[in-house]
């Protein structure tokens, strides 16, 4: 981390700008280049100070950098590592923030060449939210951070990337891309398709009547529809194979309700809170609150 | 409400206690008699001072009341009205604040007798937690609460009732027992059981990865199962269509992901953000946040 002058970020919408303001933080003397693509963006950008330097050319963004994150929508992915590709440094360090990882493992082999290192990343950070706005320096504090090594990943720029979100605040594991499409499949991209049919199967005209409940079950489906088709169609088999799961699930629930089967209900019902408590004393216990 | 001596309210649970606790800051002459099957609640209830007076008697503890609130699980219900219907006085309000409305009235016009006014309450307040250690004098303030009236319901005790929540601080509506277990089978009973589905359909291994989003899905599924279970069966037609509906939603997402579909997707997940988006913006003018 000693030789780290430059870190490019590209896209400085919410996560994007808080990874800048986060480096300013946890690294003072590395240079931060955000690159926006809409004049607007830089310019308010620049009124935020969210980077050392806000920039519109992309290939000049990331000539010097030793490290560059894409935080862009994961389908602007394949297009902008192509245009970077004959740009970078040799030894660059490439990574993303996407919320799929087999895509962009096999975009960045085809795309980036020898010379430069790619790894994933994915900090299970964020909100409703979006936008510079939001952007706040300590976004990743706390969070998990998923790495994905593909077959020639290099262990310096493992190392490096371990070291880099760690700083942020980071608790950061490895997986395999197909390993963690799956499990965040399932974890993230399913209770958001889940949510989005759980509005759509309520009347507009019942919804006055929501209470805390709804909304919290519902909460998630107030994310940016346009980011979640990219997430969701990058990650298509998982999502499908998802909703099947689910699919399963409540017609078990259907089918004992049907049937008046009360012990049957109680059972599925009561393996859900159980596998839910679990993991909220799991959680309680990574963050240190119980022993 | 000036003539109101005393109210009893069956268990003192959550709702039961936080009902006894908000009775004395709101109306400080009213006697308030909280009635507990077990006796480790009882003595626990009056080391709380939940109520002026807990009993174990279940005639003894309605036969003087102005009001009956039974707070027990819905499948106590029939039972109970049984066994006090001989007990009440003339002109007694019994109420209750079960989750569904269309068995409670079927049961109350078939055991009360015509010497009794029953009209049901449903106040939209509390948590996953459960107990009297959670009972609160404000947990109805600024909640809804939709009190349902059959044929017979008299007036006099619709508006008694109407006062009364809103004493407590709720927002008090109208409906019929039917449309009632109709819409909250969509808004309430369905969340739950789509929340339980959704951890069901997740490997408890791949839990660990869980975010915000996942927790914020299936936080209701954490509510006990014994008391949903009830809710569930007493609902057992809606609660049925509710999740034939969320599986035709469902369907549609996965069919436009199988397909590659982008625009049908953000259609979808768009219809939804709207939806979502409009209740967040009523519920902020009902609180009187914005105009």
């Amino acid at each position: 981390m000693k030789d780290l002058r430059q870190i490019t970020v590209i896209g400085v919408g919410l996560l994007g700008s808080s990874i800048t303001l986060g480096v300013s933080r946890c690294f003072p003397g590395v240079k931060t280049v955000g690159y926006a693509h809409r004049a607007v963006t830089r310019r308010k950008a620049r009124v935020l100070s969210v980077a050392t330097e806000i920039v519109g050319d992309l290939k000049k963004s990331v000539a010097e950098a030793d490290v560059v994150i894409l935080a862009t929508p994961i389908s602007t992915f394949e297009r902008v590592f192509c245009e970077i590709g004959g740009a970078l440094r040799d030894g660059c360090v490439v990574t993303d923030v996407g919320s799929t990882k087999v895509l962009p493992h096999r975009w960045a082999a085809r795309l980036l060449g020898r010379r430069v290192d790619y790894v994933g990343s994915h900090p299970i950070a964020g909100s409703e939210q979006r936008g510079l706005d939001y952007g706040r320096d300590d976004l990743f504090v706390g969070a998990l951070c998923i790495l994905t090594t593909a077959g020639r990943s290099s262990g310096r720029a493992v190392t490096l990337l371990k070291q880099f979100w760690s700083a942020l605040g980071c608790d950061v594991r490895l997986m395999k891309p197909a390993e963690h499409d799956r499990v965040f499949g399932r974890v993230s991209h399913l209770p958001h398709v889940t949510a989005a049919a759980l509005i759509n199967a309520v009347d507009a005209a019942d919804l006055r009547y929501a209470g805390r409940g709804f909304m919290d079950t519902s909460r998630i489906a107030s994310g940016p529809a346009s980011i979640w088709v990219d997430v969701v169609l990058a990650n298509a088999g998982n999502v499908s194979r998802g909703i099947d799961r689910i699919v399963e699930e409540l017609s078990k629930i259907k089918k004992a309700v049907d049937a008046g089967r009360a012990e049957r209900i109680e059972a599925l019902l009561e393996s859900a809170r159980r596998k839910r408590a679990a993991v909220v004393k799991q959680e309680l216990r990574r963050k240190g609150v119980i022993s």
